[in-house]
């Protein structure tokens, strides 16, 4: 099969061990990801941003097919037992192609607002390993034992350690293909880096004593511009796009939301249009296999839709602004104002403004801390490999890595109604800043 | 406001003329938009195209603040009773951002399936006459006359009649944002036209006797090359992306599974969570204002979804089958062979083998012609003016739109269930087909 | 070796069969390459268009390397006796990085302005032949008969037709590269194709009973779009770029220089800075390959900055305005204005205009004809392979280019000295054409 | 005019304080610039880059209008004496077209290579100021006091102190285009920045007490990326381009050539085809302004042809060599190779080989050491505005910023002819290096 990726360009799946790509693509479960977009309410901020975790699975399929093309390049410099055969180009496609199964609507979102249920990696696993579902009947047909090594590698374990860091890793296929994609559908040109180049400086380092097989290595220093732009990439997307205002308001909002039904589901009131899988998280943070499918973001928005109207007042005006765009403000925080003291001064002060305003704070208040770190020499698990057979660690080479290794993109903002916004720029921007230049 | 789109970059309102814009986005009926995709089940085909006509809007208006730019630039050209003052210039950009606003699900195909029902240019109108609609109230808050003029524009009427044109027009915004739009998202470079150059090639032509304005120019053979590279991104995108197979065959299943619905409706069946607007609308060809924007794409995905397992066999295997991307094949007619001989033999034969494998051929195979004609110089209402003053037809000074003018993109193809595929191709392509090379 | 192309991106030369560019690049001949601009003068209407003979040579290899993989996935529908080979392989990257070796300075520039001398593509061959050559060494030391084959290959002439058609045809792989590079340095998009579609796209037809090789064909109608968008490349090149005013006005004024040299030096006169090869090209005609080979842009360049001060009046003059870019004025005919009767009274007019203003009309105005015609069907040499087998011409299939085969463009203008240009522009346009609109 | 530029697109020049580009477009000194190309040889390493400097002071002045037309944007925030009156936008506007009018061939090189000479930027301001150049009459017509200021805002010079920094400053139009200019020609993506974020960015700081222009300010944390990308754009661009190792290689070869030159011309040595002012330059370290005008790359390639045949056999090697693009080879040092100790032992390793070899160390040996500090937040002179009005360094508040300030990037290299390659590899790899992994 060939079709036109407006990332990717012509991605085509045709070669003996690709053949799986297409049938795995005609399963319930893949085709239920082109109800989940990949970044959840981000087109609230970025209006093109309607991608869906089924246009970046196939991304990373494709960046896999390119990533197995490379290694094959390379096989020279491995054993014959270290190299990719027809069975491990197949895994690692299959898991590239399934690693984001088990999302569930709106992507992290659902995840994070309900802590307490399995993450999608677990359902990931599940929906693998469940001999009912139709991607582990294709897989089995191809092999008993594939679920099992999929859902391995999809974890970050495989002999071939090379072949786990590119299904899950700092420079992995997932996120090679995101960073790419999140980009082209925001605009956000920042996220794109130079694919091509990191791929053709890919290198096998040293195996160790052990017989087991060589770390991932960057060509010499002609290829760490391709591993410093991935990781700039990584940070420019997470300061301009996962952590914009608008994207972790409505997440916020959204996270809200579901604690509210969840309260009062354990309240045991009854509620309307809420999916058996809702109610079996609530209140017991698992569901079965076949109701936590049937969740997507269709059926969240019409859940949105239909709790504007509910009896609850906390509930339906969460859910009637969610649903019409209606964003809760934020207050950002910047450098000495994020200390612990300021900070919850100010969390305060905005609690009791909501409150004075006739919100329940702790409903309608909150205080966002985002946090990540785009790179980590000591995570990245991979060498720069001199023509002189030399090794070092990518910060050592590196001004740039050196300088970010370790170090956190961090935002932090207070969340509010819109309706006391102005009281609460007024109230917070007059309590002092120490360090500020003016 | 500021934001970030990924077909034009930066875009901004923020002129007093433009501050409309804003609250217009606001809207009950235009963040509606964000839940109908533009381009409808051609995300089947290219897993890009999950933009939706919020975006598209957005992008109109954009152009039109450009298109108004330019415009401004050659007031000079103008007597003072034919410039864009501000009013005009209001209302062309509040006609470029709600002309879409009448769209139901699925854009164009809930349209085309429901083809007694009102058309979505009169739920455009309805909506913005309204007094109860939020457009409506923004409208009607800065100026009593303005939903009735931005009606009026929406349907191409406007005393200044260039900017009539630049609404609803060969070379109008609309058609200016979604050419470059489909090809962002599809990934199908064809669409991609020099959008700067065009509006820099634009000029006033010379006004008639009657004191009208002057009809829209472009800037001598210089700007021809803009307007055919538009022409032309047309015809690509007819053939690549509007006519494709799978677009062509999921639609057409949209529309037998609505039909069913409709005579099931009207036969008095009784069925799962139809939405009443869609009752409405087979019983009565009409429905409430209220009860059409209730209509989304998210809602129609949930009827798929529950006609799965609706009661009459025909549904539930449509729905299912469309809900799955289970699509059915197509076999399309070349030259000779969509003359109505060859094309009614060959649909009959297919009826037949779709009989004879258990299929009733009335609501499981059909054939699908698809037809537009991407220009014709008599309805471009546009002239090339020379530096001399002298004023000649598009047409005659370009070789590529003499040639192309009035021409038709057509396709013919019938489509039937996959499993008859195999039969199909083997007997049609043993039919004999006058003037072939081989 | 591996190095970046700012049309091609990533460009690499490592395969056994690839290593031979490496060395090519290293010659004398393909060195003198970089100091011949691929479009002549363009650089003064296109401020960018900058770019060498050499950048062009080397992404026309690439694009070669890309066409043997190509060709080597189909190869399993071919005899092995006509497959691709290392050998051949080898020879189709020669030639198409030897392609260009024979141009002089200016590239076409020249030979137009010269049309007794021998050609560029004669000049190619003396240099792959001549065995004192740097290129003729490496070629020969690889394989002895390697120098006839290429040599014979960027003539069109191969026993594998389908690769002489690679080398020289409709789509060629020099026709490839010089499309996306000259759109690259010009900015002109509308050069932009797509290339990769049209590399996959690419078939082979039937071959004849003769058991020669099969033609190129072009994978079904999807592969349409791919050859439909390089024809309309080359003709909006042509429309924009390559014949462009300030380009053919500085070409034509480049012609009356070498035109006036050739005159004096014919006339026994002596004349600064006259590189020998000039000489002798004008007194015979021909010269010998070092003569013609220590020709090149800078040479000319420096014979055009000697020349302003010539005592020649007519030389000195055009030399120096072409030096400053004073370029001389067009007068672009139209439509009827083309029409014999129409063109020669307007050159006879401007010949009058010049003799009274003091410039001689034999060397001070020019009657300048550009004319291509971007594709034929004839020609073409490729077929559309149908699924079922069936091949058909491209224009039984497309509109497009049926609509467009045989059909050329054609730019007809007056060249005149700016010192004339508002007698010119006041004389002519007052002058009746028939049938325009106003 | 317009003109298509491929890094900005379409280019204008047309408000009346714009006439004057078109006017200095046509002189004399600014078509010279069309014979320097932007990079020196780095075309010999990245083959697209033959972009001249007449396009990037075009491209240039095109930033500025844009600059001017954001700056007017920001009008209402400046009291009247310090807003960009047409005067004041003109001078602008000549200043970033004209910056670079001074350089010599080769750009940086031939400066680089004479150290005693004028610098490039006295150069630009003689040009300016002689009132036989064409430039400064044009300047001189339209206001006699124009030369004078234009002068002094390209030497950083005005009492608008944020126009001056936008001629000259760390965020100046100079690098604005030459950043995207060569990633453009050169292909190397890293060079993208997003330009139209940065000057929809730009606001102005809080004024001083004296009544001075305001500093230039980026509009609160949302502009910091585009300034961010920019540092970053620097720091790829110094790291793959400036300081690539085939661009230092033959820019160190030219300086060993006009050195070797200068030294000849010192010791009374007759040589054929040196121009006037590299003798005068040679003797007297300056020369007359028509002398320096006469430089060119062409000339200096002319030379370097005519110098292979010159009886010294140290020039005569090293511009054959040159000439023909046979560099010489580098040796990178990284990390503690690069302390003096490493560094000179190894350098006095390579002279022996060299040496051994029968090349005089002195002329075919050198150590290079490139060296750029591509941020300095002490420098920058802008300030990030809040929207409280707050006002806070860049690297306060950007952690990319805080870490890239002042930090510089570096190559260190051993250059040496190829003959001793080998040799130079094996005796360098095995000397111990403090601290490298293996």
């Amino acid at each position: 099969m060939i079709l036109r990726d407006p990332v990717h360009g012509l991605v085509s799946f045709e070669s003996a061990e690709e053949q799986i790509i297409e049938e795995l693509l005609a399963t319930a479960e893949l085709q239920r990801l082109r109800r989940i977009r990949q970044l959840g309410f981000t087109s609230l901020a970025y209006p093109g941003a309607d991608h869906t975790r089924f246009s970046h699975s196939l991304g990373a399929a494709h960046v896999m097919t390119r990533f197995v093309r490379r290694l094959r390049d390379l096989h020279h410099e491995l054993p014959p037992d270290q190299r990719l055969d027809t069975q491990r180009a197949r895994e690692a496609l299959a898991a590239a192609l399934l690693h984001d199964l088990g999302h569930g609507p709106f992507s992290h979102l659902f995840e994070a607002a309900l802590p307490l249920a399995p993450s999608h990696e677990t359902w990931t696993v599940r929906i693998l390993l469940d001999s009912d579902t139709e991607v582990h009947k294709v897989l089995h047909e191809v092999d008993r034992e594939l679920p099992a090594r999929v859902a391995d590698l999809v974890c970050g374990n495989h002999p071939i350690d090379y072949l786990a860091r590119a299904v899950s890793g700092t420079f992995d296929v997932d996120r090679c293909d995101y960073l790419l994609r999140d980009a082209h559908f925001t605009g956000v040109g920042y996220g794109r880096f130079d694919l091509d180049w990191l791929l053709r400086s890919l290198r096998l380092g040293v195996a160790g004593d052990s017989g087991s097989a060589p770390p991932l290595a960057i060509d010499g220093p002609k290829g760490l511009p391709a591993i410093e732009s991935f990781v700039l990439a990584r940070l420019f997307m997470f300061q301009q796009v996962y952590f914009h205002k608008a994207s972790r308001s409505s997440e916020w909002m959204l996270s809200r939301v579901l604690n509210r039904v969840r309260t009062l589901i354990l309240d045991g009131n009854s509620l309307a249009a809420v999916p058996p899988a809702l109610v079996d998280l609530a209140k017991r943070a698992d569901t079965s296999l076949d109701a936590y499918l049937a969740l997507d973001d269709m059926v969240l928005w019409e859940c949105l839709r239909a709790w504007r109207h509910a009896s609850d007042a906390i509930l339906s005006e969460l859910a009637s602004r969610l649903f019409m765009r209606r964003l809760y403000k934020t207050y950002e925080l910047y450098g000495s104002q994020t200390a612990p003291a300021w900070r919850d001064n100010a969390h305060s002060i905005v609690r009791d403004l909501a409150h004075n305003a006739g919100f329940d704070p702790d409903w309608h208040v909150g205080l966002d801390i985002a946090e990540d770190v785009p790179f980590n020499d000591a995570d990245a698990a991979i060498v720069v490999l001199f023509p002189n057979g030399q090794v070092r660690a990518p910060s050592e080479v590196s001004v740039l890595l050196r300088r970010l290794s370790g170090e956190s993109v961090d935002r932090v903002r207070l969340i509010f109604p819109p309706e006391i916004r102005a009281k609460v720029v007024e109230s917070l921007d007059i309590i002092p800043v120490p360090g500020a230049l003016s």
